[in-house]
Parts: C-alpha cells; structure tokens; sequence
C-alpha cells in the first residue's frame, strides 16, 4: 500500500520468535494475540480487526471478509484464515487441530471474551503485558517512525505558529494544526489536538474551545503526528504579552526546570518513579506540588500511551532503547497552566531528546 | 462548554433510573459503570477517563486530576471524587463504606480488571450489555443530534463533490472530505475516510490510496459526521466515464435494489436477520451472494459501531427508536465493488431513512 513503509520482513521473524520463546517458557502450547497493537507488532497488519493464532510450527492470522485484501498485502509469512463471524468456535477449532491443551492469552481480553472462551471447555492462561513488555524497547525501524512522526508535527507546528495571536481562537488554531498534519500524511491523529489559553490551560486535558487568545494567557499546545502506524506527543506553553505576568514566567521556570531535571537523570537502569520524582521535586519544592496531578511521562510507540509509565506508583527498571514522554506540568485555576513535553529515548550512558522545538519562554 | 449541547438534566436523570431499576432487579446492591460511551450516556461527561459507581441511594463519578475542571462544568447531580493512581482500591473503599456485599459490573472491562477486582475480595458480578441495551432505542434529543452529524457529513460530502473526477488521488479526496467535516465542527471523525477506486474498492475497508480515480472505475466513499458526541455513517458508490461499464452498472442495481428492499421492511418486531436476508436474498437470486461477506448493517450513536447488529448471526428484535444503518455490498475481485449505506431510524409502522443524498447510479 502506498505511503507503508514495510520493515524488512527480518523484523517481524524476530519479534515471532522471542514471543514463541517467551509463551514457550512458561508453559503454554500456543498463544492468541488479540489486542489489535501487539497484532500489528507481530505481523505487519494495519487494519482494525484481526488476531493472531500463534503454536510452536503455525502462524495464523484471522480477520473478517472486509480484510481479506489487505491482509494479503500485508501480512507475509503467515496462514491467512478468513473468520465468519464466531471467532470463538474458529480459536476452539484451532487448538483442536493443533492438538492445544492449554492456550496462552492476552490479559487485555474483555472478561465476556475469556469467559466464552472457557465455556467452550478451553483451558486458557491470561497474560498480563507479554508483548507490550516487548515493545516497551524500540528497534531502529521504531525509532525512525517516532523520529519521522515528531518531524511532521513539528513542521506542522512551526507552519500554525504565526497564526497563534490574541484574537485567534483555540479551536481554529487546534483545526489548522490538525489540517497541517494532514497535509504532512500523518494518517491517524494520536489525540484530540489541546490549545487551552489563559483559565482553561489549567485544565491539563482541556478541549479547545471557541475562546480568543487573550493578553496575559498562558497557552497550552498539545499535539502529535504519526507516521507508519507511531505516533509522537508533545506540548508547549506560550505566554501572550499582557500585564502581571510574574507569577505565569514563575511558574513555566519551575516546569522547565522540572522538564530538564528529569531528563538529565535519564539513564538505563533508573527506576521511573526516580525519574518523576526528579520532576516532582522541583515543583514541590517551589511550592507548587499540589498543581501537578498526573505522572511525568508515559511510552510512546504504536499507541500514543503505552508502557512504561514514568510516575509515582508504577515501579519499571528503565531500559535501553525504551522511548517516552517527560511532561511535568502545573495548572493553577483561575490562573492558567504550564506544560513542557518532549519525548527522549534511552541511550546507553544518556538519553537522546527526540523533540526539537526550543523550550525557553517565548512572550508573544 | 462552548458548543456542547446539553440534553435536559431530567434525559440523565431518567436514563439512571432506570439503570438503577435494572440492577436493583438482578439483586445487585451497587454498579459500575466503566465503557466510557456508558458513562457519558448516564452522566454527560464527554472525556476520555472516568468510571460511575451507582448505589440505590448515591451517584458517584469518579476521573483523574486530568478531568477535574472538565467534570465540574459537565457532570450535574454527581458526586465527584478525584482518584489518585488506584481505581481499584477506590472502588473496594467505597463498596466498603456503601456496604455493598454484591456488586455489579460491565462484562466489557477487561478480563485483569475483573481479576484485580475479585482480588479484593469483593463478591462482583458482570451483565453483559446492560446499558447498551438502552442505548440500542434513542431519544429524541439523540436522533436530533444524529441527524445533525448526517447533515454535516452531507453537506461536507456536497461541497467535496466537484472535486471528485478523473486524476483525483484517492487520499486527496479524503483528506478534503475531513476538512470539510472539521470545518463543521465536528469534533471526531468517527473512523478513517475511506475513498476507493477501481480494484481498490473490491476490499470493503480499504485505505486511501495515491492511486488516481481512472476512467471506467467504480468510487466507493464510505465517511461519517459528528454531533454533540453522537456520530453518522455512511457510504455513496460513483462511477467513472468509461468503456465496458455493463457489469459495474449491473451490480450498483443489484446492490441499490439490496439497499431498497432491506429498507422497505424495516419496523418493530421484525427480527434483524430478516433484514439482513431481504438484502442478501437480492444479492443472492443475482448469482453475487460469495461476493457479499458482511452484514448488512450496525447501530449507530455515540459509538459508530454498536448495537443492534443487522446480520444473519446474531437475532435481535426490532425496536421503535432504534438507529442503524442498511449497507449491502458487492466486492469482485480485480473489477471492483459497490456499497450503498444509509441510516434508518426506525418509527411505529416502518422506517424514516434519515440520510438524505441521491443514490441513483451517477455517472461522472
């Protein structure tokens, strides 16, 4: 299909061959992939309905009638098995003639499904994360996807920027992002784009509205691109010129400080709740801890929030080549909010920040 | 919210009461509602995270810091409580001070979710498609909200129109199309555009090519608006100038009589599968019934897919105020394929088709 960059099929064999390792190791004969991600990790298929039938020898790829084509073009090396509607009696089948006593799936499964698949008299095994594990380290193909996917949003962001002006409103400018990032052939936009200004930005997931950019606002951009199915997310915070803007430069010092705190201590084999709270402690320090809410960063891949989650109470020994956000922010109400987010990717000694627009305070 | 929409308090206030009435019945002391389309149904609340735990006597919403502001402007007669990290253990905790012994939940969470909760030790019971049982008839500031998303992704349809001819890529069509939709404020495009020409629109959900519409090739647009939240759904089929259109004029006639004939006998109390065999009988008895391999069609509302299914597999009754589409198909390999679908609410006799462009063979 044109515009899909394919990895070279080398790629796909690989990550096979360490999920059947892996579903090998802990007992279990054959392994369903349902979630439709960790499918396409696995075999290359980019549409929305599919799963995989993993054992030692196959490799089944199952989708509906509406997939058929493009699964062909899609996914090589695999059995293609087009599904009439009950996928459930087609997994029974399946580990029947694959001799499967005990089947391996994904803890991701709606508990309706598990249960179905039981009453079918299936001994099955949930899974929690296997392959999200996997794709929390990125390959050089997944790098350069992310890389190609923040280099259409920022040049989607540099050509909107001029428009972002007292007068103009959230929502147009959040549409013209978005039409930008259109033209840059990002197919899927990851998140509903956030411009949030003066009062709203302290809502850290506020949607645009039809409020003017106003003096004095803090303004809050969040957005992201995507190329070949990865996605980027980032934000700045701009302040428009206006009077009695100490405490709004105050507090995007404290974020920027946070922002870089964390990211210098970035390193293989950190813990992530060290990471937040290299972010954390900063704002606490200056005072402001209880106007940062949420975590201080998050994976990002083939899902614009995958693992790991860099926060408080989720513990994850950083690895190489695992690629993520570094967000911190503080959202005062009735004053406004301050979010600066990049996306680095761990390095042997370091990390390499992959965004690239500047951060220090731009008065406009 | 500016250009949000409220529905009286009293539709919410409704919808909960009989949600209570419902899990009051099962002997359920308390339920949670968790499918985030299920939530807005019940409180408003249009984000993307939050979870309601109902008693008989108190109505709580919970979400994250991240949905504060949002949840205090959207969510009336709730009580909302802010987690911090474990949903988990706020639900054990509020079961505990609540005294609920038997809780309810929705069978759609997911199977670790389910788990975790029974960790707790409390005694939980999940219903399968409680609340999307009511969502299945809607009321008539939903249908209004439908219409207005039909009515958007027409108009945007209109005005993309003279831009549909021969040399057009396929992915530049589509990309216009959003816009346009964006331009009329609809918020989320319920799914991918697609625009598919020639073999390319023999596979039912293919993606926008590069390609350029050619002479002689059938266009299959299949595109939605949205509304308030609620979302339409639709798909017109055209055909290029060109030599030897006998057989592609063939099928439109065959799938447009399909589309007809479902239609004509459409009203409560007739079974889904019946409308699903008064298209497919047509297709059938024209020797094309292997080249039509899904159903002929879905509900639609605050979900693009949802229930009731209009398939051969799955029975449901009909009901008045029930909003679904009607979109037979004809797929050939290597000529290309048709589909013509509308949207039908269903009223006391018969059916009101609420989409409203020409489906007439054009040729162009």
């Amino acid at each position: 299909m044109t515009g899909h960059i394919r990895p070279p099929g080398n790629i796909y064999s690989r990550r096979l061959s360490i999920t059947k390792e892996s579903f090998r190791k802990r007992g279990v004969e054959g392994f369903l992939v349902t979630d439709i991600h960790n499918v396409r990790y696995l075999s290359g298929f980019s549409g929305s309905s599919g799963f995989l039938f993993i054992t030692r020898k196959e490799n089944i790829f199952a989708t509906d009638f509406r997939y058929k084509e493009q699964s062909e073009k899609e996914v090589e090396g695999w059995e293609i098995l087009i599904e009439k509607g009950d996928g459930v009696k087609l997994i029974k089948s399946l580990c029947q003639k694959n001799d499967i006593k005990k089947l391996g799936i994904e803890s991701s499964v709606s508990y309706i499904f598990f249960n179905k698949l039981c009453k079918t008299g299936l001994y099955v095994h949930p899974f929690e994360g296997l392959i999200e594990k996997f794709r929390e380290t990125k390959d050089v193909s997944e790098i350069t996807a992310i890389k190609e996917a923040i280099r259409r949003a920022e040049n989607a962001f540099i050509e909107v920027k001029p428009y972002i002006r007292a007068g103009a409103r959230e929502i147009s400018i959040a549409l013209r992002l978005e039409e930008k990032l259109k033209k840059k052939r990002c197919r899927h936009i990851p998140f509903d784009i956030i411009v949030a200004s003066g009062t709203n930005s302290a809502m850290p997931h506020a949607k645009p509205t039809e409020k003017k950019l106003s003096p004095g606002d803090l303004v809050i951009i969040d957005w992201g691109g995507e190329a070949d199915g990865y996605f980027s997310d980032m934000t700045r915070t701009l302040l428009m010129k206006g009077d009695n803007l100490n405490k709004k430069k105050e507090i995007y010092q404290i974020v920027l400080e946070a922002n870089k705190s964390a990211i210098s201590k970035i390193k293989p084999k950190t813990k992530s709740p060290e990471i937040d709270s290299y972010a954390r402690e900063v704002i606490n320090k200056a005072g402001y801890g209880n106007f940062f809410g949420h975590g201080t960063g998050h994976g990002v891949g083939l899902q614009v929030h995958e693992a790991p989650r860099i926060t408080w109470n989720k513990r994850e020994i950083i690895r190489e080549n695992m690629v993520f956000t570094i967000e911190p922010g503080i959202y005062i109400p009735g004053l406004g909010g301050v979010r600066i987010e990049d996306i680095v990717a761990v390095r042997q000694e370091k990390c390499e920040v992959l965004t690239s627009l500047p951060k220090n305070l731009e008065v406009i």
